[in-house]
């Protein structure tokens, strides 16, 4: 099976959902690495996901590195602008 | 003056408020250095408040480091246990 990375996309639902997909995706691969990608309200969630995955699950799990950012999203119906979006990467690695 | 490292802690006030305190306190001092410091919800605003201070009011400002870790905090009033949450620090550093 290939060494890859995986992502996983946090959105709104509670921590514990990403903490699993987490764990199934560490588990499913070989993969020793994970990075978790989240924008806006999201980033709190995913930085829930990594305290809990590591403190309460896969013990020997690092965080290897963190990354801000800025996206602008396309401007939703109603309003006439762009918004400006913080993002975030968390990456775990496996020890 | 000293050079000590400024900390600006995040609470629930919008981004533009952390902004400023920001701005603020790297232009009263000799400090190159400012530490954000947020919990819980808070860690969203304090991405905020380093990614607009970065773009568009001060660009020479770099994150030099961000951490995330988990802080117990008391139970409330009506809660029989401590809860956890989450803390996230980004330092900002001017080149």
């Amino acid at each position: 099976m290939a060494k890859e990375s995986g992502i996983v996309f946090i959105g709104n639902k509670p921590p514990m959902s990403y903490v699993m997909a987490v764990i199934t995706s560490l588990s499913a691969s070989n993969a020793k690495e994970i990075t978790l990608k989240a924008r806006g309200r999201a980033i709190t969630t995913a930085v829930d996901t990594a305290e809990i995955t590591r403190s309460r699950f896969i013990k020997d799990l690092k965080v290897s590195k963190i990354s801000i950012g800025t996206e602008e999203m396309p401007a939703r119906e109603g309003e006439n602008r762009a918004r400006m979006v913080s993002t975030m990467e968390i990456t775990l690695t496996k020890k």
